[in-house]
């Protein structure tokens, strides 16, 4: 996907019928950097969403939860540079009113407008600002609008994240768009991964729902950067149904389609979320094989991509095979460590509960790790379950970035 | 504790009756320094231990934890700069043969002896340095060899950890005496917390064992450096009975001065491992109140005193309320954010779901973070139990040496 995107160029990406997208400067940033940005359909449109699990939510998330629940949403409003968490009952009377004087620009009910913010939290949210960019952000409504978008939900990412594919549905091609934001590190103060994802397609709430909420967990849910999750974390899918034809039904093949091209987006846009942390150097696929069981093979992988160990290993390429096995036997899950076997890219470095001991073999190791992605398998021998898991390292960036900085 | 040690210097460590200790160099290490100790007793005594939860667990582990099961030993063979672990079969056999070799020296059986062993993991163990030890390590064992024994067990300690606290046994006092080795931080390629803990009081193995038990849980498992376990790490509790008397029984008052005595006294020695690691400036105790329930106050403490982004603020000195309340909000724990307060020392930074946004505020809480020791306090308005954790910062220090360490 990454190449894809790289010979799109960023103002290439494909319309998705139905859909017009504009991102423009509000002030909220100081920088004058884009900061209010919006997607709007022609009427209300199937969508679904899901939220960060976090209990403490911000503003935007409770608003955009509530409204979405009935499947349907016409426009989303994003803004950067203020998440509008921990902003108390104020903050939802904010989201409520910069909704609705969107709602009121574009003659659509506020209830269909899903709010959805990033930046730092604990400040109020800059009403004023964003209703008076808002005249001017929905003039600026385009179905070429999604790289103008990308850029404006941005805060501490070094570049937009965009990705598509396609499938088939019936006769026809439709189109998948995902777009989101993240640096992988979280930033002092600055919360937020957020995914949005447009389809042409025409497919109903529960359908969109059941693959949405399947291809985040595959995506999503299946990359760290450091194991904290935000108040603010939000993917959301809007379905515009402009490509025609009979709705995807459930359980059909076009459905499981459906499914496999939002995995493919997001995961393309996710991984560039991993690999977009300042001071990330490796993104490394953590790959579990013969696991007892399919959560205890997602447990493994997460124990060995979220050990602190494990990722100042991976920084300083170091083939440190027992931060691996030792994270992998903290994981609650049984296996014998006499039959685990670990490889980084190709070379076996532990072995039936041994490492392998030879000076040549930690030197390619070693070398495989310089690389800019590779992947680490953990061989279990307990079972024929797998999981993947996308990481990345820690250094010294991160340090001087989440440490040095004060609030 | 700590200003008791400092007291007491390093060489004054009152004796426990029955128990003679001793630490020597045996060549384990290339540096020379003392590697190879041992606590002996005059006959077999109740020992209870507690060893890592590490699914993958060294050779000393499986064979002290098979060894201590009846609830008897006579002695502890301890040696500094190779963990034994992922060592297979070969592993076993050595500790074995170790640990074999003094109890001929003592004239006890080997079943009575239990090994413990730190340092490097996937190397092995050199067998006849340590046998060639122990002449001249059974020659120095001392009742005064506490100090020795501290010593010889240190890998990359900046230095010794002992703690005493004493309580009533009817019209006596007994003494327990806890040493401890375990930099906060892990070294590369090193494991293993270690703990030992003597005691001259009269009880039988389940009573110490219970003791033991909740000892080791509100201390040793209460302190987080990187939030990963080791293959080696092992508590192991003594009683020598040789201050004479009734044995102390289960649920009376003196089994809940034993079990404060040494939680007292592990306590001691577990805030100084958090304290001595690498580039650790502060020693925070986190302190979670009105929670909803015991459980529910431990797992908010966990998660606050082991996000990596808490600990890169508490190294910035940076009062980063979102952190903390974001850490508390994926504890999985029930409560309303809008009832939470959240205090850096005596600064509330946090209250009702909101900042307190207040620049002499910050300021002062600022203050307080630039202390080597101090306490976070979070309310969460959600009940009566209570919990604490003890946690210390991460900065660069603690990347250098796991990262740009090469195995």
């Amino acid at each position: 996907m990454a190449s894809a995107r790289e010979a799109r160029g960023a103002q290439g990406w494909p319309p998705i019928a139905g859909f017009r997208l504009a991102g423009v400067a509000c002030g909220i940033k100081a920088s004058g950097r884009p900061d209010l940005a919006a997607i709007v359909a022609e009427r209300p449109v199937p969508t679904a969403a899901v939220f960060t699990r976090n209990l403490v939510r911000a503003a935007p998330v409770e608003v955009a939860a509530e409204r979405v629940r009935r499947g349907r949403a016409q426009a989303i409003l994003v803004n950067s540079g203020n998440a509008n968490a921990c902003t108390g009952a104020q903050g939802v009377r904010d989201a409520e009113r910069t909704t609705g004087a969107l709602a009121r620009a574009l003659g659509c009910e506020a209830r269909h407008v899903l709010p959805a913010s990033t930046g730092v939290i604990g400040q109020p949210l800059d009403v004023t600002a964003i209703v008076s960019g808002l005249p001017r952000l929905v003039d600026a409504l385009d179905e070429g609008g999604a790289a103008a978008f990308a850029d404006a939900i941005l805060t501490t990412d070094r570049g937009p994240k965009l990705a598509c594919a396609r499938f088939r549905v019936g006769r026809r091609d439709a189109t998948v768009l995902a777009i989101a934001k993240g640096a992988g590190m979280i930033h002092p103060n600055m919360a937020t991964t957020l995914g949005f994802v447009l389809t042409d397609a025409p497919v109903g709430a529960p359908v969109l729902r059941k693959a949405l909420r399947s291809a985040t967990e595959q995506t999503f849910n299946r990359v760290s950067v450091d194991g904290d999750t935000s108040t603010n974390d939000t993917v959301v899918a809007m379905a515009s149904g402009a490509l025609g034809g009979a709705s995807i039904s459930a359980d059909s093949a076009s459905a499981r389609r459906l499914e496999g091209a939002l995995t493919e987006a997001l995961s393309a846009v996710a991984l560039m979320i991993v690999a977009d942390g300042e001071g990330a150097e490796h993104l490394v696929r953590i790959e579990v094989a013969r696991a007892p069981n399919d959560p205890g093979a997602l447990r493994v992988a997460r124990a060995i991509a979220t050990s602190l160990l494990v990722k100042t290993a991976l920084h300083g390429c170091d083939p440190n095979w027992g931060r691996i096995v030792a994270a992998a036997g903290r994981a609650g899950v049984r296996f014998d460590p006499s039959k685990v076997r670990v490889r980084i890219g190709d070379v076996t470095v532990f072995a039936r509960g041994l490492p392998v001991r030879d000076d040549a073999v930690e030197r390619e190791a070693a070398a495989v790790m310089k690389r800019a992605e590779y992947t680490v398998r953990v061989d279990l021998g307990a079972g024929t379950a797998a999981a993947h898991y996308t990481t990345c390292d820690i250094g010294h960036e991160y340090v001087r970035i989440n440490a040095d900085y004060r609030s």
